[in-house]
């Protein structure tokens, strides 16, 4: 993931993504940071946090879903111009197994890059005494904001 | 919603349903409780909460997503045999205006509950000021896992 | 359905539909016609048809789609200004119950109008000996291609 | 695409999967055939066909979805034990690009097989002058029905 498919529109989009994240309160509650960064491509990382977890234990599907969100919604930032804001239009997540594991890996690609929408996949991987499995995949519509004409 | 089109398999569902719903740390550390249910339909209830926010300060796509996947698992939940576990199999969210509120409404209902599978749509409203705007739609599949026979 | 919660902004929305809609060859070859249009509302009507059957004979998933899909595509394009042109962003499809009847209909209905993005619900209902039954829902994400500035 | 991470449950899949698709009238009314199958995966072809287009002469997105979802459906199916029928639960298409093409194709695979669900994804690339574009993906759950025991 250090190189990339991508020619990111903004040069300095390593800054802008981590600056962003980093205002992301929901990602320092739920203990999650950015493991790598390219253009188009991030993965992120989290711990098992028992406070987030539903019924049996296992991690929350809306837990796992808001870190695939921020890393399709970053992935898909990394490529847009440097003025613009990104937002999320749309998101499913396919739950493939249960969350178990000591903490967990989120991949996000970008799929197709437009002017205005930008489609994206991503998987979240439990990590367990070594192991990795893919417990649950995203498809999501990111759109760029760009600040209104004055 | 005090009263509801479905009849639920097990005539204790209300207990069944709380008691899982209190197991599941992520609604506490979300602040989020019951505030209505019925045998296939439920609101849940959260505050905002400065915590778990993007990086505008609106709340976390995800965070919306957490709160309406349990109110689309409950409601299906509701309506399964006293033996059954619920899972869910996925759900898509859509975003249909910025989460800004004081506090939040999340409404799921069954459209189709058959042996194995459920189906549950579902919205999320921000309030602000006394007035209610509805920000999120959910469209998820939740499965029943029956014990197996010994 | 006559009447409708949306202010058109094109006054002429029922002429602009209904000819978009006369363009859908796809309309044509399943033999899909529109039975009701109103601001952000319409319904549409397929007879069973053998050629278009999934290997056990009944309506294919993706067929039900095609029209869930115009039927939104077109619920949006209502209440979109005289000079845009719709496009579907994506779609996801439901299968609640087998699709087995003599004739379907397909309603959907605009549940957040945006100036670029429109957020619709639809429902498929397969008719038989009288009697209505839900067999599919949709939730798509629609967009509002506007002429470029010459 | 010869050989496959999969094992499967039948060894008689090719042929089942073969004798299932041709009984697939929507296959045969909108000129699809299999073009390559192995366990857990395939790939469909399709013509460009006048009769299915939407009002810009582009192929229908609901058109191309039947074609993905019969391939997700076939890829679970090829993995299913003898006596199993697939049946769709749900799919999601995102539409990439304007579907444009002389011919198309649409590659699935299965992404996770489980007893009773299966989950798939699945893309559909538009030919043109030998050039092949990426316009649309699927990401499905398939559902396997055992028959009742007796």
């Amino acid at each position: 993931m250090s190189s990339s498919a991508f020619t990111p529109k903004n040069p300095l989009f390593h800054a802008r993504v981590t600056e962003s994240f980093d205002r992301q309160r929901a990602m320092h509650s739920l203990g999650i940071h950015i493991a790598r960064l390219a253009a188009g491509e991030i993965e992120l990382a989290m711990p098992y946090d028992e406070a987030f977890t539903q019924q049996h234990g296992l991690v929350h599907a809306g837990v796992l879903t808001t870190a695939l969100d921020s890393a399709c919604g970053y992935a898909a930032f990394s490529l847009m111009p440097a003025e613009a804001e990104v937002l999320t239009v749309e998101f499913k997540t396919s739950l493939l197994a249960p969350a178990k594991g000591e903490r967990f890996a989120f991949r996000a690609r970008v799929v197709k890059s437009g002017r205005t929408l930008t489609f994206c996949e991503a998987s979240a991987f439990a990590i367990e005494a070594g192991a990795e499995k893919q417990v649950a995949t995203m498809s999501a519509t990111l759109m760029a904001m760009m600040p209104k004409p004055t």
